[in-house]
């Protein structure tokens, strides 16, 4: 940030439409930003990158782009339970294109705003579009949704609804259509990809309850596995209870839960609660999550099929870097 | 970091170097790593971005490198007066080349090792080679070195010699040469370059005596000029004082110092030293850094010429971004 113009550039666009918080003694404009952490918590800190042509179609709306790029790491700070304090930008940019940067700021200062998230450092270079944010959020340590905690015996929950992101960036490619899903159905999913709903406030509330917690991003097999390995346990699901949205439920079933299993970026919360707190979560979230299955001790993730057999899941999930 | 083979990527090449900290309460390998500050301290943050082609050329010695995408970022918690502890490491890569992702791990490991600093989290995702590295330190809040507090009457002091790094582009670049320049010479040049030394002992140790500090990214006036910006003053400089490396002093002078004042990289660091502290500051760094002038209530910068005329400094720094 110590470029002239790149300090314009991000004086002008980003600096005042971020939120003010105390504890920013110093923000944008020195070599280093200044941030007081409040006693009793740990900081949370994530960083995310998004690239033209691999995470976003070069045409998408910069507005939505700027607030997507934000919603994928504040998804971070939800899946740790952590409340949201500030956040970094490094902006590689291959022209200054005063349209875009003005909606792509204004997308970033939406979701800031919201949030109560400040941006308070950052970095602007000359390149092919890419977009690095970091965010930092508190949590008290102890009750820091770790991946690792999940128990055999445990119920497995998810918010929201799984797999329409994927199933809308598979109509954006034109790999997949259904005839079943009329325009305002497209135009709800494709909203699903483009403005994923970070989901901060029952992260928060899980702090304290859940005993393990991922964000959605490449899909239910993919993430629910890194609970898996870490925590050293199993997972039975019922397919049967796969959330979906009003537009994926018209889709042919097996279809639905195809996408709801394997396809990222929908930013949904996959959590895993102790049987102590089963109540709890049914009375206080019902609204807000579904429950998928429960934890076991077998090897790997297991479904009950058609004829109540269990039968092993083949597959993860999207890949950003197949190697 | 959600990303399968970006996690086995990292897993790989850069977990197992990084120093292990007692404050990072959980690292790699879940949606946020889990960080302590100490008491009594803030958090300095600062984030950079290299991109191929701009910032470096792309048959760049990978483990090279690796080493300045950490030195930048350090460069800035130097200027802070800041202690560093963690960074965060996005990095886009155009494909998977074990040898080059070797070299730059050993060249980040390298630094990161000398300066115990943890690697903490990361995003590893395919397109264009480029590099975000944000760093993390603590520093007293009331000691914290920030541009705005420079005030008339302070010195003006820089740390090393300057110009080196301007001169090794320019060479490599085949738009300048000078015949004084032996091949030594030149391999000097090019190492401070490529591996600039982050001025962090000194810039801990000025904490609380330096009235104002930014490290030297785009040159000295470009970098001086912010400081006098922030602080509402001006400067005024002795040119023949301006520090130059043995290399540099065997060029003609005049060539010497304007690599020296408008050229960048050097990633040296410029600060101003209120009255009280010169003898301080004269006894413990005097072989560190070179007195070159003082802060006035003009506005700008002058300096004084061979007819010991007032002069006005013309042209800023080097800029990344010419827009």
């Amino acid at each position: 940030m110590t470029v002239l113009s790149e300090f314009s550039l991000i004086q002008h666009y980003f600096e005042q439409l971020s939120t003010q918080r105390d504890d920013v003694l110093l923000g944008i404009g020195d070599d280093c930003a200044l941030l007081q952490c409040p006693a009793q918590h740990v900081i949370a800190v994530s960083i995310d990158t998004l690239v033209e042509n691999i995470h976003f179609f070069a045409d998408v709306d910069p507005e939505h782009l700027g607030y997507k790029s934000l919603a994928v790491g504040l998804s971070d700070l939800a899946a740790m339970g952590a409340q949201p304090a500030w956040f970094t930008l490094a902006l590689t940019l291959p022209e200054v294109n005063e349209n875009w940067l003005k909606g792509f700021s204004q997308g970033l200062a939406k979701l800031a705003k919201k949030q109560n998230i400040q941006l308070v450092g950052g970095d602007t270079t000359r390149g092919p579009l890419t977009i690095s944010i970091q965010v930092h959020g508190f949590v008290p340590a102890e009750k820091a949704l770790r991946r690792s905690g999940a128990q055999v015996g445990d119920m497995i929950y998810v918010t929201g609804t799984l797999g329409d992101a994927g199933a809308a960036l598979q109509l954006q490619l034109q790999k997949w259509n259904n005839v079943a899903l009329n325009v305002e159905d497209k135009s709800y999913l494709r909203q699903r990809l483009e403005q994923p709903t970070p989901r901060l406030e029952i992260g928060q509330e899980l702090a304290g309850l859940a005993s393990a917690a991922i964000d959605i991003s490449d899909g239910l097999l993919a993430d629910l596995g890194h609970i898996l390995d870490k925590s050293g346990v199993g997972a039975r699901l019922d397919l049967a209870k796969l959330p979906l949205s009003l537009a994926m439920s018209k889709v042919d079933r097996k279809t639905a839960e195809r996408f709801a299993l394997q396809s990222g970026d929908d930013y949904e919360l996959c959590f895993t609660v102790p049987p102590q707190y089963f109540s709890e979560i049914e009375q206080r979230f019902k609204d807000q999550c579904t429950l998928i299955g429960t934890i076991t001790d077998d090897q790997g993730i297991y479904f009950i099929d058609d004829n109540d057999a269990l039968i092993a899941l083949k597959g993860t999930g999207y890949d950003h870097f197949p190697v």
